[in-house]
């Protein structure tokens, strides 16, 4: 996705928030949002929203000497969504349609971020997906929700590449990949994680500590953007993007990145503003899974 | 009302959205942001919103040659509340308390250009206040309405001065000015228009339209801030602000421009985002009655 007009003013209003999550006083907040605007006329609309993203937060780390600003909030969210996961367990086990479900589940996991600042926050976020996910279940927009297809991909993809979002959703992926593991013990599946820092995104740490390891090969992008943009993207990442038969992109940074990619991707997320919902195709904070191969003539 | 860091977002929002009221197309459009990114750093948060609103209304009329891009809408909104006059002056009729429902008229009539962006809109706005205006009545928070002090302060005065906000708005005046004009005949009334167009501001125009003439004087404030930014008024108008027995200030612009003023000025109007709602100690959406004399000692 390129990056719309209505995404500049959006720009600052995450600088701000990240700005103040890293703990600055306000003369650093001030020359953040000053620096921003002195980037701004040089960035082309036709980048990606997650490139001004990246250019951003590496602002607000070399302002703030944060080298990790959001540590704390991934840390409590892994834990959050730990505590959490028995219970998502027994929602599978009750499940008719199983594999339905853990899509569902690791889609409504996409949800941790949205506005949570504080531990408090995300737990209660937590308790929200609990609450609101059989309301998902009955009132997706079918036409934004490529099941079908998905299922269809699944059952003769050999190699899944999983792109990771955040922390704390990370446990809702491992219900979805453990899922998927239980169809087909032998298909092999990598889960792809952010190199350094970068928001609120699962790094290897934080995929080891909700056990991923025990159900993929984690391995990193090579890049630290909020979201796959490819050409930031390690050698080695980008020759498992090539190879997989089914790539899972978790979260809209992903979204953004690789909505224009000319190969199938399908993509599991909440559509969290207007422009990526105009985009799509949807409302804000529908739940989506949207196959990019849609779009492939 | 100082500058806050969380008003830059805004700005560009607002720049954006006002360039786009004037028809601008894409590439005017990032330019326009652009400026407003350039001028940034400059910036003093000293300032009041008003006076950036200023610098990117300015910019927007220089590179889009468009004088007063809102002449429409303004012109539109005349004439809608113009047609519901009748229906004011009826709600009036009907009240046990006449000044103090003529002040929540004039209050509501703020609510305008909330959002609005069409004829259709102002039209459906209107309407939003007809029916609203009974839950204003029975809801109020009664700490942020000091309406007793409104009428007391009225009372005595020989002299008003009142600060007008959007066109519109206007035909909401001039119903609480025929009921100030109503109970004491001879008292001076001063409505001050702005100088130049400026996004939606009554002008002289709008207030003749709307037979204010009739009713009070019409001056012009001398500038054309969205907000009666005492630096860039004229001396004229100073004159009249300081010898004024009362000020009756509308609109958020107004409040901005003026909340930090020694003085007592009685604002009406409803916050409109959450950092005026934070800065006055109410809740965004808030009708407010508010008498700076409050902060004096």
């Amino acid at each position: 996705m390129k990056t719309y007009l209505d995404c500049i003013p959006c720009f600052f209003k995450q600088a701000l928030h990240a700005a103040r999550i890293a703990g600055s006083d306000e003369i650093t907040q001030k020359r953040i949002l000053d620096e921003v605007a002195r980037i701004l006329p040089g960035f082309s609309l036709n980048s990606s929203p997650p490139e001004m993203g990246l250019i951003i937060h590496r602002l607000i780390k070399g302002l703030t000497l944060m080298e990790d600003p959001y540590s704390q909030i991934k840390a409590e969210s892994n834990r959050a969504a730990l505590r959490i996961y028995p219970a998502l367990e027994e929602r599978l086990s009750a499940s008719d349609e199983r594999l339905l479900t853990a899509v569902q589940l690791a889609i409504a996991g996409n949800i941790i971020d949205y506005g949570a600042q504080d531990s408090l926050e995300v737990s209660r976020e937590l308790q929200k997906i609990l609450n609101l996910e059989r309301k998902t279940l009955s009132e997706d927009d079918k036409s934004l929700f490529d099941y079908p297809q998905f299922r269809q991909a699944l059952s003769s993809a050999r190699t899944v590449l999983y792109l990771a979002d955040n922390a704390g959703e990370t446990v809702f992926d491992r219900i979805l990949i453990e899922e998927i593991r239980r169809i087909d013990r032998d298909k092999r599946i990598i889960y792809a994680v952010k190199e350094k820092p970068i928001i609120n995104d699962a790094l290897a740490e934080d995929a080891y500590q909700c056990a991923i390891d025990k159900v993929a090969e984690i391995v990193s992008s090579g890049s630290d953007a909020p979201g796959t943009v490819l050409s930031l993207c390690s050698i080695e990442f980008l020759k498992l993007y090539r190879e997989a038969d089914m790539v899972i992109s978790k979260g809209q940074g992903n979204f953004e990145a690789l909505s224009e990619e000319r190969r199938s991707i399908f993509f599991l997320f909440m559509a969290k503003c207007h422009v990526v919902a105009r985009d799509v195709g949807c409302n804000r904070g529908d739940i989506i899974l949207y196959d990019n191969s849609r779009k492939i003539p």
